[in-house]
């Protein structure tokens, strides 16, 4: 399938890296090509640049935010929450109208220091404000409660044996979501929470990861819900 | 021990009714006794007035804030958010001071509908509030994330195989109450978040276990943490 991916970070490459080893057709979208491999300095989280990591992952392929937003027939946005909007207003609405946008990014804010705080939450959520601003995309909001390698890669926590949720407003959507998050990534519980309100609770919930995180020493949780 | 509870609501009730059960020495404040008793309505969540629950823990001794604050040896903040800081003014900074405050209290808002917000959030929170008004005493935010009945029988739950969060500025305090969680309550896994800050990170998690609640039609869940 014909993947278009927002953002080049971490998340972008892993999923981006996970989807072309399916067999998946992929164009990473980024603001300017050319600034990004010039760019020498390793982010946050990061252990290499961005040139050296395309290096290893070339089938991945790259274009600006527009052209990744007209390859894919399906969407990821994996940009940083404070840059979402802006990013898929630079994709453009008639690339974006109709799609499955599934909604990765987290609105956090660590100027502030640790904890972070979350830049729009509680009365409102990116979700929600990607979804208003983009009415004609299907907004399904999931993995985000789990670190990147934990999203493609389940079985590794616990032999899968976790949750995560979804959410959005457009039911076909939500279960065209279900079952990449099952046959693509190997998820075996998957959580619909309801309308794309929902994504409050879930990127409320940011906090907490990053509190068990730092009690932890590992990304590489997940929390299962019992009963 | 003696054991002062703040408030009378289902959290208050179903703790008061533990701790006599195990013999302890219980005062469960309210604003004013005798309205409390002529109240004839029930509550939300609840299926009978107080006056009808009273008579069947009629052990649970009853007094104002200021009492029940007097009364402990340790105490337990079971009022609803909104008025946690009013009531505990009532009690009486003399009666409070040194103390350990197990604070479970949420600051839920359900005014506005569904999914509820928080009164207070993301770069604030309700455990500190309360430590910041009363610095005299010892608050430690816990219990504030499962059902009433899960804090006083976490067994009932998966054989009580998943976590309960503390968090607090000061570890003896902290070191007391989750005794008091493992050894009164029968918790397992007691994870501390760290100081009182931590407890911006577990009344964020309250919407999501508003939407856990709805997507599964039983508060009688909690979450583990897998790795």
């Amino acid at each position: 399938m014909r993947i278009g991916i927002l953002g080049t970070g971490t998340v972008g490459q892993i999923i981006g890296a996970k989807l072309v080893s399916l067999g998946h057709d992929v164009v990473l979208g980024t603001r300017d090509v050319a600034k990004l491999m010039e760019h020498k300095e390793t982010r946050m989280g990061q252990t290499q640049s961005f040139a050296e990591w395309h290096k290893q992952n070339s089938q991945v392929k790259l274009g600006t935010f527009a052209q990744s937003a007209s390859h894919g027939e399906i969407l990821f946005n994996c940009t940083a929450g404070a840059g979402s909007l802006e990013a898929l207003r630079m994709a453009g609405e008639a690339n974006l109208k109709g799609k499955i946008l599934i909604d990765i990014a987290n609105p956090l804010d660590f100027s502030r220091g640790m904890p972070p705080s979350l830049t729009v939450s509680n009365t409102d959520s990116l979700g929600e404000q990607i979804q208003r601003a983009f009415p004609a995309v299907k907004v399904v909001k999931t993995l985000n409660t789990v670190n990147a390698n934990v999203m493609v890669n389940p079985r590794q926590v616990a032999d899968g044996d976790h949750h995560i949720f979804v959410c959005g407003n457009d039911a076909a959507a939500k279960a065209q979501v279900t079952d990449i998050l099952k046959n693509w990534f190997g998820w075996r519980h998957v959580l619909d929470l309801g309308d794309i309100k929902a994504a409050r609770a879930i990127e409320m919930y940011l906090p907490l990861w990053v509190g068990l995180f730092m009690a932890q020493g590992t990304p590489l949780f997940n929390i299962k819900i019992v009963s």
